[in-house]
């Protein structure tokens, strides 16, 4: 189950003015269940995307760069899970401009002010006839609040859907921030087999918002970790649909960094649900790295703890066997060469408040039934202090337990 | 159990004239469990070593590469499981100080030319007493014909004892060479939670056999991974004790190249010795990179590979999901700038001789029932055609299993 991830029943999902959401049945992988959405966007809308870095990128992510980068204007998202149309070579790229052509002509619409979007199974071909039936039912019951519907409908390995949202009062005036995310497993930065969606009825202009995506992206997606396995697919969009009265062209207009904060801190929670129900998760963990020299270090050594499986297996089983921690510090200079002259007799770890090791050795005062009861617990903390510099970030991961190779070995069939 | 893994009981383990082995019971972990070993070695041996590059390297390691530097000559090595004398301070120097001076006086040689070793639970200190204690009983059964004790003594989570020996006629006189090796778990290249030690009564000139060392480990023990994890301790000796009339001062004598293949072939068998007891493995993979532009991308490409929980969990469960392969090529540009400008469609990949990608994208010819018979093999190779160089190199790892899980949740208690 899930680990501390809010229940979407419970949750208030408020619609964004200019943001409709349409689900259909598609039958992509798996009959009867909710695997297509459109995402129909008013006109004027500011959109902006984050992408994974995988060379192998899928045929979808390459036409949403192309689409994007036109800066025409961009209409509307189509969404399919259960196949992925990556390693598909030129077949997927034409199913992919095809999807996209169908979703323009149901909405009367240019091809290219549409963003297609594909997560699932790699070295699959799209099943067309059973997407392209699916796309007017979709577009038939386009709404502004179908935002449960939508995260139900991106979901592929989730065991519980992803969604956000808030109401903020920026000078008096009411600007709403919703969005969704899917993934679970195949989750790591830059990114993971995870599609990210905010919207806000703000206004941003497009190169300010095409600007904080990346920040915001950096800060939050980019710094979670599930199995280390980055994917084909993986997409962060913004949707700034300028439908309130609340309109920005500079970070310097009042209330921006209140929206700013907003979006972060949404998309941070996005984030983490992801790792909250990552693929057999019983335990979610923050690794906060202090004192780097630069963010680049700072994320080595967070990534070297949270993708270590001998680290994740020790805290599935709740045992304190955190000399792992250290030995997982020790290689992060493989990610960064800047760690190469780490000097280890610096560091300090911290399990929770209670202080494990300093200048690098056993600390006198650690109790091994102290590290014990944090263990225990399903939301654990760890801080490495690195003493070499003032840079801090923190990493989300989980635990890594029977239920990840039970998911993942039976993941097709 | 072990794939495909020799039985050591039906191996013939010749000595190597000048190497005598003796073991104790030290109690260090568990009770009543060979766990200490000390290897003696003639005056005039040849000694080199290859080390973990961990930047939280065990105390034991710092002190090895010490006494190689000094230079002085080396006459024994000892070994402890249990207790990876890491994360120690100063006081895990002190007792590795404390560990040499003893077994020097046991054999009346100085402590700088004693290597030590150890193996096992990081950030606990050694039990001193107990470790002393034994190392009398060690010295006491040295003995040329010790090797598979020697391979039972090194022992940690390894479900076997690994050993390889062969006797070559070079030039009309006969060598040996001899070697054990150890690691199942936190196994990576540079390096792992692995000892290697190979010896040859065959004389190498200290400077020839430091820098074929480095080589030899290159190829064989730096191409593993179990878990992507690199250890604290993880270190390859290979002993050359000059005792046979074979003697080399040069790679351009006669013979050279017959003795370097048999320590390399020899020191893959033990590294690949290492992935078939992989924790929890159940499968044994070769990944096959061709056609890099540099070694650094080839390795980067097949770890990418070996190393991708998604990956290994569909191999252990025998599902051809070889997107997942895909998707992994795609994030090696990770551990590798000049991947990044990798034209994935250029790739084939083969699954043993089924084309299964060509171009990046799925072979027309490809049968998924063709791909399903590979994988339900219990040693597979995979081959990666990156047609863009001519560098090649294999990568050997093992599946992900419940059972991996399941020892290292387990590991301590």
């Amino acid at each position: 189950m899930p680990v501390n991830l809010p229940e979407i029943e419970s949750m208030e999902l408020y619609p964004v003015a200019g943001v409709k959401l349409g689900w259909a049945q598609g039958h992509i992988k798996k009959a009867n269940r909710k695997d297509v959405l459109v995402i129909e966007l008013c006109e004027g809308a500011s959109v902006a995307g984050v992408f994974t870095l995988n060379r192998f990128c899928a045929a979808p992510v390459t036409l949403c760069r192309q689409h994007l980068a036109g800066n025409k204007g961009i209409r509307a998202l189509v969404v399919n899970t259960g196949c992925a149309n990556a390693g598909t070579g030129e077949q997927g790229m034409l199913d992919a401009k095809k999807t996209c052509n169908a979703v323009a002509e149901l909405l009367a619409i240019p091809q290219d002010a549409v963003l297609p979007f594909s997560t699932g199974v790699i070295l699959e071909n799209l099943p067309m006839d059973r997407l392209l039936a699916a796309l007017p039912n979709a577009v038939n019951n386009l709404a502004e609040d179908n935002w449960k519907d939508a995260a139900y409908s991106i979901m592929t390995t989730d065991v519980a859907p992803k969604a956000v949202s808030e109401q903020l009062n920026i000078a008096g005036k009411q600007v709403v921030v919703t969005g969704i995310s899917k993934g679970a497993g195949m989750i790591h930065p830059n990114m993971a087999t995870m599609l990210g969606y905010l919207a806000t009825d703000a206004g941003i202009e497009q190169s300010l918002l095409t600007e904080i995506t990346k920040e915001i992206a950096d800060l939050s997606f980019n710094c979670i970790s599930v199995d280390g396995d980055t994917s084909t697919n993986d997409s962060f969009i913004i949707i700034a649909s300028g439908q309130s009265e609340v309109q920005f062209n500079s970070r310097e207009q009042a209330g921006f960094a209140e929206l700013y904060q907003s979006l972060l801190a949404s998309a941070q929670k996005l984030a983490q649900a992801i790792v909250r129900d990552g693929e057999g998760a019983t335990k979610f963990m923050s690794v906060n790295v202090h004192g780097a020299k630069t963010m680049a270090e700072a994320k080595a050594v967070g990534f070297a703890i949270g993708k270590s499986p001998l680290v994740k297996t020790a805290f599935f089983a709740s045992d304190p066997n955190l000399g792992r921690i250290l030995a997982a510090i020790g290689y992060a200079a493989r990610e960064c060469d800047s760690l190469n002259d780490l000097d280890t007799n610096l560091i300090d770890l911290y399990l929770g408040d209670v202080l494990v090791a300093d200048k690098g050795g056993l600390a006198k005062s650690y109790k091994e039934a102290d590290g014990q009861n944090i263990m225990n617990r399903a939301e654990i903390d760890m801080t490495v202090k690195l003493n070499r510099g003032d840079v801090d970030v923190t990493i989300w991961t989980c635990d890594f337990s029977y239920e990840y190779v039970r998911i993942n070995a039976d993941y097709r069939s």
